[in-house]
C-alpha cells in the first residue's frame, strides 16, 4: 500500500506549527489590545469532531492560565431549541477545519448579533467562518486531505495558545518556537511506533486516559482510533474512569495513557497502578522529563526530549502537541496494519455539516 | 438469583421523585427570591460520575430555558492546578450523591471564598457537602445502596428542573407532578425489557445516542451498561457521533437511541435512517407521542403514555426521567442475564474519592 496522505500530513507538522505560529503573531496582538480594554466574563469556544477536541485542550488552558471561566458550546441549545443564551459580555470562539460547520458558525453569528467579540479558526481562508464579522485566525497548515484531521488539531491547539496569550495569559513566545522542533523529536518515533502497533492489529476496543490538559488528547486519540481504526475507543479523565467505567478493565484490556510529568502525574501514577494491578495492557506516552513513568510502565512510548515548562504555567502545558504526533502515527500506522486505507474511512466524507 | 437491589431501587423511583418534589418546593421558592434579587450571568455545574451525567441535562435545560450561559467545572482546574478561576458572579452547584465527592466538593469552597451564590444537591444530609455553606438540595430518595446510581440520577435531574425554576425559567410545577406518574408507567415495561435483553447476552460493545435534552441520557445509559454488563458503551451526541465515529459502524452494530418527538427528532430520525442503511442493530426509545419514531424503529421501547409539554420549553423537557428508566432496567436485566450482579461490580466501591 502507498504511503498515507494521513502519514504525509502528520509529518508536515513542525512546519505547519512555524507557519501558524508566525502568520498569527500580528493578528493576535491586535486582539490582545482589544481584549485588554474589553476583558470578557466568560470564553465560550463552540467546535465539532477534531476541532472540538483542541476546544477541550482551550477550555483547561484559558480557564487556567487566565482565570476567566471558559464554557463549551452546545450547539444544539441554538440550533434546535433557538434559544437565546445571554453572551454578550463573552469572547465567543468556534473552530472548524472547513469553516463549514453549520452549527458551529450558527452559534459564532447568534454572538455577533449580541455584539460579543468573535473568534473563528480555520483553516481556510475562503470558508464562511473566515468571512463571518469578527476576527479570523488561520491555521496555516496548508490543505488537509486525509479525513482523519492531524495537523489541523496541532495548529488549533497552538492557536489556543496564542488565544491565552492574547487574554493576558504568561505564555512566552519562546516557549511556543520550540513547538516545531519539539514534534520534529516526536515524528522521529515513527519507527518504533510502526513496530510497536503490530500487537494490536486485533484490538477491537480500548480506553485512552489523559488528564487535564492532556484530556483532550485522550479524546484525539480514541477519535483517531475510531476513525481510521474502527477500534471502539473509549476516552475518559482518570477521575471519571474511576468512578465507573473502570469496573469494564479486565486483565489483557488494553488502556493508552498520557502521562507527563507535572501536577497531573501522581493522579496518573496511581491510575496505572491500579491498572496494573488489574492486569491491564498498559502502553504510556511520556516524554523524558518523566523518568518516573518510564520506570513504572513496562510499555511506553517516550519522546527523545524533555518538556517541562518552568514559567507560572502548568510545567505540562507544552506537552498536548508533541504528545498527540505518537497517538496519530499509532492510528495511521494500526489502520494499515489492519488493512485499512486510514485516508478513506467508510461512511465519512471531510466537511461534516450538522444542525 | 435473588432480585437485585438496582432492581428494587430502580422501582422505588416513583415514590422518590414525589419526596423529593414535596420536601424540595419550600427552600427552592427561597432560592427563587434570593436569584432575583441576583441574577448570576453564569451557571457553573460541578460532578462526577452519574451525577455528571445529571449535570449534562442541567447544562442544557438551563442554557435553554433561562438563557443564562452554564459551564460544567473541570474540577482538574482548581486541584491540580491551583487556578483561581473568577467566579464571583456565577452561581456554583455541587452534585453528589454522597456528597463526598472530594474535588467537586473543592470547587464549592473555592466559590464560597470569592462569594459566589452556590448551591449542592445531594442525597446524604450528613454530608460534607450538606454542610457547607450555601444552599443545599436533598434528594430524597432513601439510601442507595446498590453501587449503580439510579435514583439518586433521577432526583438529580428533577431537582435541575427546580433550578431551572428559581431561575425564572417557566417551569409549570403541574408537570413535575406528572413525572412520578411516568416514571410509574415506565416501569411496567420491565417484563418487556426483560425479555429484550436476551439477544444482548453476548454484546460486547455498543454506541449510545441522545441529543439535547436526553444527550445526559445517552451518558448515563452507556454509564449503566459499562458499570454492571461491563459492556464498552460510547455515548454520542448525533451530531458529534457524524464527525467521526460513525466509521465504527458495521452491521449488526448495537446502537442504542433516545428518540423523543420534539426538535431533536429530525435529526435523530436522519441518524436512523443512516444507521439502518449500514444495517446497524438499532434500539430506540421513545413514548406514544412520536408515532413516526415507531414506524421508523424496527426495534422499540415505547413508553405507554405520551410525554410532550405544551408551554414555552422545548416540548421534550421532562422526557428524560422516564426515558432513562427502561435503559436502567435494560442494564440491570441484563447484567443478570450475563451472570453478573449488577450491586457489586468489580473494581468500584459506593463512594469515590477523585483529586
Amino acid at each position: 500500500m502507498a504511503r498515507s496522505k494521513m502519514l504525509d500530513e502528520i509529518h508536515q507538522q513542525p512546519e505547519a506549527l512555524e507557519h501558524t505560529l508566525s502568520g498569527a503573531l500580528k493578528s493576535v496582538e491586535g486582539l490582545k489590545k482589544l481584549l485588554e480594554k474589553r476583558r470578557p466574563r466568560l470564553v465560550v469556544l463552540a467546535a465539532r469532531g477534531t476541532s472540538d477536541n483542541a476546544a477541550l485542550f482551550g477550555r483547561y488552558l484559558l480557564e487556567t492560565a487566565t482565570g476567566i471561566p471558559v464554557s463549551l458550546a452546545a450547539p444544539s441549545v441554538f440550533t434546535a431549541y433557538g434559544a437565546k443564551v445571554d453572551l454578550r459580555d463573552s469572547l465567543v470562539v468556534a473552530i472548524s477545519q472547513s469553516g463549514e460547520s453549520t452549527d458551529t458558525n450558527y452559534v459564532l453569528e447568534r454572538a455577533n448579533e449580541q455584539g460579543a467579540i468573535t473568534v473563528g479558526i480555520t483553516n481556510n481562508s475562503r470558508s464562511t467562518l473566515a468571512k463571518l464579522p469578527g476576527h479570523c485566525f488561520l491555521v496555516r497548515a496548508g490543505k488537509e486531505k486525509s479525513v482523519a484531521a492531524t495537523k489541523t488539531y496541532t495548529g488549533q491547539v497552538l492557536m489556543l495558545n496564542l488565544l491565552a496569550h492574547a487574554l493576558g495569559a504568561p505564555v512566552p513566545m519562546d516557549d511556543l518556537r520550540r513547538l516545531p522542533d519539539w514534534a520534529e523529536q516526536a515524528l522521529s518515533l515513527e519507527a518504533e511506533v510502526a513496530d510497536k502497533v503490530v500487537r494490536y492489529r486485533f484490538m477491537q476496543e480500548a480506553v485512552v486516559v489523559g488528564r487535564g490538559l492532556n484530556y483532550s488528547n485522550a479524546y484525539e486519540f480514541a477519535l483517531k482510533l475510531m476513525e481510521t481504526c474502527y477500534v471502539v475507543a473509549e476516552r475518559f479523565s482518570s477521575a471519571d474512569f474511576l468512578h465507573g467505567p473502570i469496573a469494564m478493565v479486565e486483565a489483557s484490556f488494553p488502556m493508552f495513557l498520557f502521562a507527563p510529568g507535572g501536577a497531573t502525574w501522581p493522579t496518573m501514577k496511581e491510575m496505572l497502578e491500579r491498572l496494573q494491578s488489574l492486569e491491564a495492557d498498559n502502553l504510556v506516552i511520556t516524554d523524558r522529563s518523566n523518568q518516573e513513568a518510564l520506570r513504572a510502565a513496562k510499555r511506553a512510548i517516550c519522546l527523545p526530549c524533555s518538556i517541562a515548562s518552568k514559567g507560572p504555567l502548568p510545567s505540562e502545558y507544552l506537552t498536548p502537541i508533541p504528545y498527540i504526533i505518537p497517538a496519530q502515527m499509532f492510528a495511521a500506522c494500526l489502520a494499515v496494519e489492519m488493512g485499512l486505507n486510514p485516508d478513506k474511512p467508510r461512511t465519512l466524507s471531510k466537511v461534516t455539516q450538522t444542525l
